[in-house]
């Protein structure tokens, strides 16, 4: 039991945040900073390509500290491929944002998107720094505007829940896969949260709703060099520490709804995306192949082509979850289709059912579509996200970068 | 060293072929059937998704036993998803044709591709094969047409290998992974040869070489159920059996050749591909982190969409390469384009080079582009096909089925 609430990462007690316009783009606010006023334990889980921007290497460094206090974000330029001075920067802007904010370099994390192989204009983000400290505040939604590149909304949850009689208030933001001009899409998201807890567990926990979360959903199947989930937890709630053994699923549960919702927001704003996909595999052998099992569907381009074409191809489904490499038994699938439209059945046992193409298509013309697939063989069931493969993916990512 | 001749799968001694419209689709050549004048070795690669069609299930019974005379293919039906009675029908034509042909069933190879879930039209199929046997002819045309489906170009190649002073002759066909009505993408290619081989030796090469040439290209990333390589070696040439100790080198040149040209061609027809891009790894610690990393910077659709906009995108292609899961250094890679319009390095020991934004315009907008890239750390490399992705592989992924 956890209770939703409106607002952003400034919702728990004791964060601060801003988002102004440095001039790292045209336009648009490209700088966010977030603080608690107390130090913070900390968690972050960072993207797995071996090619790393250089403030995902610095902020390695911080998470192993395990304690944190602000963040600094540009949406401009990712400060990734930028060698030896790539990583100076990103140490320098940590330094700069310390040394204004009075604290440590070593508990500010950096983060960057945008272009790439281009340095960092460190004059501009010593400008955007000096401007957005005073700019501090107890609304976030500035912060959550400045982290956005081709977003189309502001991506933000926030909930309570409730440990031990202390209502504890977890919140977060996130920018989606939106294309960077010129580059790769990237994904960011920083949860703000004034429960006490156990640094260790924090971790985990992060581990596990990742996986469930943000790694259930596929744009376009690229994995960026930037992506980025960073957790402070400042402790200002006055809970008991939550641990393994006390507290935990309470906390998790709000935990996990809040990261839900943010990876499901960007989904739904991904690139040219006009329709919501989302797949549940039930009755899977093991968790593992469930999950396999329902991220290779929504991975597919030609399952997300069906869906851009309002098509039932249940073809296109069981071929993409016969190549994913899980274990499981096609005879034995069930596969349906449901929407507010209503809901149809259109696989038993492997086999196709008959069925009225007409309601098919009504029911896959809404803007939100959910595709089940019963594997009949054992308790395990996994859920992903994804969204259809439109002309607008291909205009947006195809555009000539100048 | 070998002669590239003209031809197709007639193009070996003792082959004969047909190709026929039964009535499965509206107006093309619907079935082929290819036939040799005696027993022969065979060799075979099926699809590796788990969901695999009818015919595919039949087909590994007919390769275990090493030995085959004849196969038939239709191109309007799939007769995938259809249960039982699916295998039955799998058979059953197999059956048929080898009785009208003298031969036993299981010397019989059976494909399909087409519409999936919907049982076989038995009545059009044997009507099919009784048009095709008076059809055979030394002709391979007709046999290489009927196979296609959205393709727009018929695919053979043939070259002709000196094995110990004997001409042998090795020739193929194949179909690309067209959309087709209503379903799935699917890659078929047969190959001939008059050459004497030990079995053993040439399910071996197959496999090997396979993985060079049909495992090295994506259109998009799904795999098919219905995915097969089969292969026919009748001995007319009459030269000394080939073995991995006597005439392999020589044999397997050309029979990689032949594979290599009919794996490019189906990239380039591939749907609505307007784009040919060949990704080349050099140096890379070992041969599967040079395939790993070749592959998935040609399955990219950020990378695809970047090759339809003509930008030169390294940044994408780096990242592809990151994700991968291949062990590299991105420190060390040199990245460069090259296409019939010039040479363009972009990137040197991980970091961007500045280079003429026209001039890589120029060597992008080419019809075949060429992308290299360097680790710098081994010995190893390994090449790999693809396209670009465009507005029009949405388009005719998107069509709705009916």
């Amino acid at each position: 039991m956890f209770k939703v609430i409106d607002g952003g990462i400034t919702a728990p007690k004791g964060f601060k945040a801003a988002g102004v316009h440095a001039g790292l783009k045209k336009m648009k606010k490209d700088m966010a900073l977030i603080v608690s006023d107390v130090p913070a334990v900390t968690a972050a889980a960072f993207t797995t390509n071996k090619v790393k921007a250089a403030p995902v290497l610095w902020d390695i460094s911080v998470l192993a500290g395990g304690e944190a206090q602000a963040v600094v974000v540009n949406s401009g330029n990712a400060n990734a491929c930028t060698g030896v001075k790539g990583l100076e920067d990103a140490k320098e802007t940590a330094g700069y944002a310390a040394s204004k904010l009075g604290l440590r370099q070593d508990k500010v994390y950096v983060s960057s998107t945008g272009v790439i192989g281009v340095p960092l204009d460190m004059a501009k983000i010593k400008g955007g720094i000096d401007e957005l400290i005073p700019a501090l505040s107890s609304d976030g939604a500035d912060a959550a505007d400045a982290i956005l590149t081709t977003d189309t909304f502001r991506k933000e949850a926030a909930a309570v829940a409730d440990i031990g009689g202390v209502a504890v208030t977890i919140a977060g933001m996130a920018k989606g896969s939106g294309m960077i001009h010129p580059n790769m899409a990237t994904m960011l998201s920083y949860i703000t949260t004034d429960a006490m807890i156990d640094q260790k567990t924090l971790q985990e926990l992060l581990g596990n709703t990742v996986e469930d979360t943000f790694n259930m959903i596929s744009v376009d199947g690229d994995t960026s060099t930037n992506d980025s989930v960073i957790v402070l937890a400042n402790g200002l709630a006055g809970n008991v520490k939550i641990t393994e053994s006390y507290g935990y699923e309470a906390f998790e549960e709000a935990f996990r709804f809040v990261l839900g919702e943010l990876a499901k927001d960007i989904v739904k704003d991904g690139e040219g995306a006009g329709r919501f996909i989302e797949m549940t595999v039930l009755n899977a052998l093991t968790k593992k192949d469930a999950k396999v099992l329902a991220r290779s569907v929504v991975s597919s381009s030609l399952v997300k082509a069906a869906f851009f074409g309002s098509d039932a191809n249940w073809g296109r489904i069981l071929c993409a979850m016969g190549y994913s490499g899980a274990d499981f038994e096609p005879s034995l699938v069930d596969l349906s289709f449901s929407s507010p439209a209503g809901e149809l059945l259109v696989v038993k046992g492997g086999e196709p059912v008959k069925f009225d193409e007409d309601k098919a298509k009504k029911i896959l013309l809404e803007k939100e579509v959910k595709v089940m697939a019963d594997c009949h063989q054992g308790t395990e069931s996994a859920t992903a996200w994804g969204c259809d493969l439109t002309y607008d993916y291909v205009k947006i990512n195809g555009d000539y970068r100048s």
